[in-house]
């Protein structure tokens, strides 16, 4: 192993022992309108001055001052004086939106320095244990967005299968939370659920934050988009309201109705899990540590004290086997102690979707069913809401442990959570959804049971598969509606599940993908799989 | 794990059982001149209907069709119609020249597949052991440009650091071998030499290459640029002679002359080999296995039935001790055995360059000053490069075992050597290089031994890095030439070597890199380190 090719320190002001000057390094600044997503990149013309005096190379980082800001973006080479001229810098959308600076500003440029933390990387990837300054080094530089896509992956993928021990795990957690902001409520108890996702529908936070606000528990809910799965929480909470919120009103919102249902991602929470989740979706990597770190940190820096975290377990979840969620359990405990968190992991039944839609109007539909006590209501998802809930509000040190449920239904029955709830979308900004009408897409195909028997699975990745390739979750109204679930008893040629689009290619997609496999498998009544879990 | 969100088969002729039919995947080709460095980026306009009907996202893959051909391009969204129009496709130059379709020309698009490896690569980021069609399977998708930058990234650190036993690099080098062209030239003896690498100066090919042709050995070497090092053989031997010839030229010039000297690049020979070190240079990532099958698939790839390969060894040369020398040398013997070629590791003197002058002109002077036997021929260089050409005539039947060196000697000596060299020359385009003059960087700072006494250590990192930041190898006369090599005995004040530069900016990096540290130890005679190596 040679060190990196590292680069000057770019002490360019210091005195040059010849009459000839280099030219100075800066350069007016364009944007170029191209969505890089999450990468920064600069355009330089091949015959800029300043590319030829710095000795730049393509796809060497630079780094562009404006203003006292300074970011750095990877380099692409142009030739083409319509997309950027020789005195010009380009920027593309996020690099520019970073720097803040207008169009035509100067800007000076210099070749990077490599990220400080690189050296603990090149340990990282040789597969040496890195201390808490190394974890802390590495996560601000990411977070800084000071690390390539090939530097980001190489981390990701060299922290993947247990290469971190449960401290290390516990310093890139706390790593994490340093990166970003950190809220304080100033209140004692700050509650929290969260799942760890691969099971379509499954909306239940939609139903814990307004029943554990409506009980007086503080629930600042921050959720994310889906980036793989047909829906997430705040995808679907937007069918209802707006999710987008600046924090002021945020904050406002929390205060006054003790919760809120918002998206995450303008508050600046954990910022660097955000950069990594961009590799590691990619790679499906979702290993042990970083699902911890990722989830943990966002937790803590979201100012929570009691989470309760769902851990759904099955044939077709993310996991698989109860030995395995034990080691998950145990590694989620350790660092949520290390951490000053109270925990409260929950295995779950993850055979199958929760709920009936898969799609955010659909999972809209089925959130607002069960808060209206309507007859129509998905009953797992009712459970599972009230259960986890109940375990929240056990919390509260005025309720009885084992009353909790209870505490829950009483608030869901009495018409106490829709009402809260109703109280939280108009604060946000209502979208006036009507349940009973759903705006669901018009172009519909029903996929059939080809033998008569008992439904004994339901994949719950080809069904989320099949609603993704159906449109959702940017097409609201697209995705799959279950008619039945497993145990039920079908006749050859019934329809088990109806799938939504709203453009005829998408729905041909869909249809193709059932096609080849439809994700539910009919046979004997004693062929259904049995998961033996607290609910 | 959860497995990867796959794409659809992309089926868009299947009959769609609604009226409105979607709009078809067609647009008109753009040239986008914009040089993104190895990875295809193609850019849509984000009103494009195809964007919008197919559903891609920023970042996904795409298929491009034209021709009769199809390339695999990263998607970039744009938002200005004078980049890419709502009708266009744009193609970033590279992915521009493999689709070999003009300006407008009608192409395609879908959702790409995900390549059919990507199984095996998840399994070998899950430190899983793949087998010999895991291997060719992953690689042709990589030489196919199939592979994203991170999936590259993922490849390259789940394979470092010995996570690959001695048959998967065997099952590696074949399938690198595969992924492109495989010369024969028919005949039984076809040599060439390599070094791995590190040791900056060390042009022994361009002494050893016309050495051996004059004998009658065939040697068609092909040279790589330098990519972190200061110049690499074709770099210097541009300086000489052209170095970009048409395949069938090159193949002319070895038939006729039994050598050639030229660039690689363009042979299609192991072509997954160059997209892998687009990502491995970056993280310095230079691991047993992956040396082993780069530069094994070369040589297979190129024809050659007989290597010599140059390990070298030193503080600060890519191999350290003697042991890592063994282990290294035991792998690059085994897969030469697998890959049936005749190999001979020789481990030789790393501590410090070989010869006087790093950057492409120094170099030149010092290779053409070896041939011409000038009596300012850099000694090490010149016996260096003989030891090497004589093992390699020793694979010629009719020399005795021990003979190889002494007619080497005999060769450079009569000027036979120097008589190839320009006939190769000549060859291949001269560039009429008079090595009395040569045409060095006019800016120059010299670096002065700070205190009296004996070089005892020369870092060959820090040389290198010092010659690269004062323009080498793009600007061919720039580097450092060496004035005392270890051993030697200085003053203090004394010059150690002159750095030549042509920019003043280049000049200002290096003199400041200098300063910082200037790569030279002076101490006690009896502090110069020894190395127990063959030469």
């Amino acid at each position: 192993m040679i060190p990196a090719d590292s680069n000057p320190s770019g002490d360019a002001n210091a005195p040059v022992p010849t009459e000839t000057q280099p030219p100075p390094s800066t350069l007016a600044l364009r944007r170029v309108a191209i969505d890089t997503w999450r990468e920064n990149v600069a355009y330089l013309h091949r015959d800029c001055e300043v590319y030829r005096a710095e000795g730049f190379q393509a796809l060497s980082k630079i780094e562009v001052r404006a203003n006292g800001r300074q970011i750095l973006a990877t380099l692409n080479v142009v030739d083409d004086a319509a997309i950027v001229g020789c005195h010009e810098l380009g920027l593309s959308e996020d690099a520019f939106a970073q720097l803040a600076a207008v169009d035509g500003h100067v800007v000076s440029v210099s070749q990077a320095e490599p990220p400080s933390s690189i050296a603990a990387l090149f340990r990282k990837i040789n597969g040496e244990r890195l201390d808490r300054d190394e974890f802390a080094a590495i996560v601000r530089d990411i977070a800084g967005h000071r690390y390539s896509k090939i530097e980001l992956t190489a981390f990701v993928v060299a922290c993947n299968r247990g290469e971190l021990d449960r401290e290390e795990v516990y310093f890139l957690t706390e790593a994490m939370v340093a990166s970003g902001r950190r809220l304080d409520w100033h209140e004692p108890l700050v509650v929290d659920k969260h799942c760890i996702g691969g099971i379509p529908g499954n909306r239940t936070s939609m139903l814990v934050v307004p029943i554990v606000a409506a009980h007086g528990l503080l629930c600042p809910k921050t959720s994310s988009r889906a980036i793989t799965s047909p829906a997430g929480t705040a995808d679907t909470m937007e069918v209802l309201a707006n999710v987008e919120l600046p924090f002021a009103r945020l904050d406002a919102i929390v205060r006054e109705f003790r919760g809120c249902l918002a998206w995450g991602g303008t508050a600046d929470i954990s910022p660097a899990d955000d950069v990594l989740i961009s590799v590691e979706r990619p790679l499906s990597i979702d290993s042990p540590g970083q699902m911890v770190a990722s989830i943990l940190s966002k937790k803590v820096a979201a100012g929570s004290t009691h989470l309760v975290l769902d851990v759904p377990i099955g044939p077709t979840a993310k996991v698989r086997s109860m030995p395995e969620a034990q080691r998950l359990r145990r590694l989620f405990e350790y660092v949520a102690r290390r951490m000053h968190l109270s925990l409260d992991v929950v295995i779950t039944d993850g055979r199958q979707p929760i709920g009936d839609g898969i799609g955010p109007v659909l999972e809209a539909r089925d959130v607002m069913r069960v808060l209206e006590n309507d007859p129509r209501a998905s009953n797992d998802l009712r459970q599972k809401s009230l259960r986890l809930a109940g375990r929240l509000i056990e919390c509260d040190p005025d309720v009885r442990g084992g009353d909790g449920f209870a505490v829950a239904r009483d608030i869901l029955d009495s018409g106490r959570a829709l009402a809260r709830m109703n109280a939280i979308i108009v604060a946000q900004g209502s979208k006036n959804f009507d349940h009973n009408h759903p705006q669901l897409g018009v172009l519909t195909h029903d996929v059939c049971a080809t033998q008569s028997g008992t439904v004994t699975g339901i994949d719950n990745f080809q069904i989320a598969r099949i609603a993704r390739l159906a449109g959702a979750p940017n097409v609201k109204g697209a995705g799959v509606d279950l008619f039945h679930k497993l145990g039920a008893v079908v006749k050859s040629g019934e329809p088990l599940y109806r799938v939504h689009a709203s453009f005829p290619a998408d729905l041909e997609f869909a249809r193709h993908a059932s096609t080849r496999a439809s994700g539910y498998s009919i046979g004997a009544a004693a062929d259904v799989p049995h998961v033996f879990v607290e609910f």
